[in-house]
């Protein structure tokens, strides 16, 4: 009876060892499975202005930050969304959150924004108000924190790439970029502080103190140099 | 027994009566009570920028309308609440509009906008753009509906009293109390077309072609026979 | 010797009798020639700022004029010159009336401006302040009258055809138009006014209350039945 | 005769000798005369505009300067007259230079203009185009030079007083700063560049990074110790 216990045992250990064998190839295949789900890649969307809407172009800076993720072989953990549109404000940001950004389902969203806030005032006569740019920034960050969305911040790059403040609207975009900076502070969210990047490249690069051509093809949108920057120093921001 | 019972019957009627008369009495009471009751009394917010501030001045229009209410003895049904602050604009208002108006629980919301709209675009480069100016004033109405409370909205009146259309702003002017003659329009709230009845009234009024002085004090705020007219004016579009 | 005097002087008679006749004739025929030079032809300069510079193009309304004058068979009788620069304001003319106008030695200026000063407000925060403008514009024409060439003057024409003042600029751009008529008043100038003409023509041809097309290709610049208009109204004032 | 003749010429010869005495004598003591004739005072006219228009008050920087002088006992050397006006930009100078500068017959002028060619761009829409303010200034410094006088320019101080470039307006002001010290380079002027000699003052004085109360009262009007620098500086450029 013991040998037939034993052999039952024996069978019953062979029988579990098999079936241990299967569960252990099993889970190697899921975690396999696993690791190749598209739900696990991480969305990112881009929120802004002109700068962003030509980032998602053949080479703009989503689709340059694109190229160094797939270098890296990390391109199926990350997914890259463009939600810019030219001549955006703070405000138009605010009023089109929920369709452009929300409705995307993203863990992660770079606002870049401020250029046009300061632009306008000398074009069209409606730039935002400092303290308007403050609360209509804070509403937006305050939102997509409810959905548990990590918000990283950007500060707007250049309206002329003169590196003495001599570009006309150097003091107000001082003044905005500082003010995303406290922003960022006060509410916990990574900074991108391009317009310190962009003016670090410039004082090294623009011997000749021009106002356009360095980073930017009109003093405010990107050429080649200016996408691989920001794809850079986003890469750094984003990819920790 | 009978004659007991009758006398018994007789004074339970006697009781009785008494008790309706009492009753009576109280239910008369009850009604002029009630006709008495502060709850009844239509709530009015007035929701604006420097105008409507000034507006619950000694002199001001709400004040005024205050004082023709009195005269039609119609104090009791009235409350006029003042929620203007000088320098605001369509999103200003839409900033504080929980706040400000909301938290009041008004069954009435009169809104008196625009003026800062046009005017910033000159004097800081913060006036809203016309498409904004439209999008946050709808959102506004939106809000206000959704809690059923009823919306009646007034065009700017002036900034300069000139009647040939050269004050320096007229033409931004007359472009955004269109804008909000549609959204009236569209939303199937009053109008009280307070640029149109202001433009009348100088035509009569202002031979010299003055620019301040007939119905405002600088071109913009109200003078004596300015809150005189708006409260005139918001009286028949209120009390109807 | 007497008869030979007699002789020589009957002989030296008949000789200046042919001189004579001969003298006459030439002076005839110089007089016919004189009748028929160009210096006669009276030289009109155009002076102003992009709507005049495109006025010598091939539809322009300067090349327009020119056409008329030739079915008027005048054309030998007038030279007509464009002066216009893109983006003048009345301090760019005043700048450049030495060069441009002076040293072409006109007999007539005729004189438009006054988009820029206006609009320039909007666009650049670099227009021209009302006192000023008066100021400049007249010493434009005290330097003209200084060298007895005739000034005409004309009232700039549109920022937008709607009809109804609600162009953004129709407040300020009255204004302007309203000094330039006073200028001409306190000058003894003949007066062009582009603008009443232009909202007259419009009242007719524009239901819609379109804010371009109809007399301009951008509210501003002139289609062919504007540099028509135009060509008219100059051809009315210059030609009397 | 001949002695006769002698005689006379000795006579002569005396007479001679005592009218060059005097006349020795006579001109050794108008030398004198004129060495202490007011008319030696050497003018200086301050040209510019409200900062220049306050100079002449009880503290203004033209008085300080005046005391100065004094200190130094140089008060008989020097006439000093104000001729600022509120508000003034390069082309208000340019309209008033013969009144109220070649009026006054000065040896030289100080030039300080530009803040308002700046700050209208903003308050007004009529601030004033670089190439302009180039033209204009340059027009005013030829006129004042075929006079003989020597003219001196200031760059504009300061429209805010924060360190770091983040005054609303430092961008343009910079700029037209800059298009002075080209001026001055082209035309040989002296420059007083106070914009530099404010952000250095204070770069030492405002750890705080203020935008007013420094030198200013406003961001723009100076008080007292802005007063005092503006007089010491003027003071190193006049009196070498």
């Amino acid at each position: 009876m013991y040998k037939w216990l034993g052999w039952k045992n024996e069978l019953s250990y062979l029988h579990e060892k098999t079936i241990m064998k299967k569960i252990l190839i099993l889970s190697v295949l899921c975690s396999i499975l696993v690791s190749m789900k598209p739900v696990a890649k991480k969305h990112i969307v881009f929120f802004g202005d002109s700068i962003t809407q030509a980032g998602v172009g053949p080479k703009g800076y989503i689709t340059v930050l694109g190229d160094i993720l797939k270098e890296k072989n990390l391109q199926e953990q990350y997914q890259l969304t463009g939600a810019g549109i030219g001549g955006n404000k703070v405000y138009d940001l605010y009023l089109r959150m929920e369709d452009d950004v929300l409705a995307k389902d993203p863990q992660v969203v770079v606002i870049w924004v401020g250029v046009n806030d300061v632009w306008h005032k000398r074009s069209y006569g409606t730039g935002t108000d400092a303290d308007k740019f403050e609360k209509f920034y804070n509403a937006i960050i305050k939102k997509f924190k409810s959905k548990n969305i990590e918000v990283l911040l950007c500060t707007p790059a250049a309206i002329g790439e003169k590196t003495d403040f001599s570009n006309e609207l150097d003091g107000d975009l001082n003044k905005y970029a500082q003010i995303i900076r406290n922003i960022a502070t006060n509410n916990n969210c990574p900074l991108i502080d391009l317009r310190k990047e962009f003016l670090a490249y410039n004082l090294a690069n623009n011997p000749k103190n021009l106002d356009r051509g360095i980073l930017t093809t009109d003093g405010v949108h990107l050429n080649d140099a200016g996408n691989k920057l920001v794809a850079e120093a986003m890469m750094k921001a984003l990819i920790r």
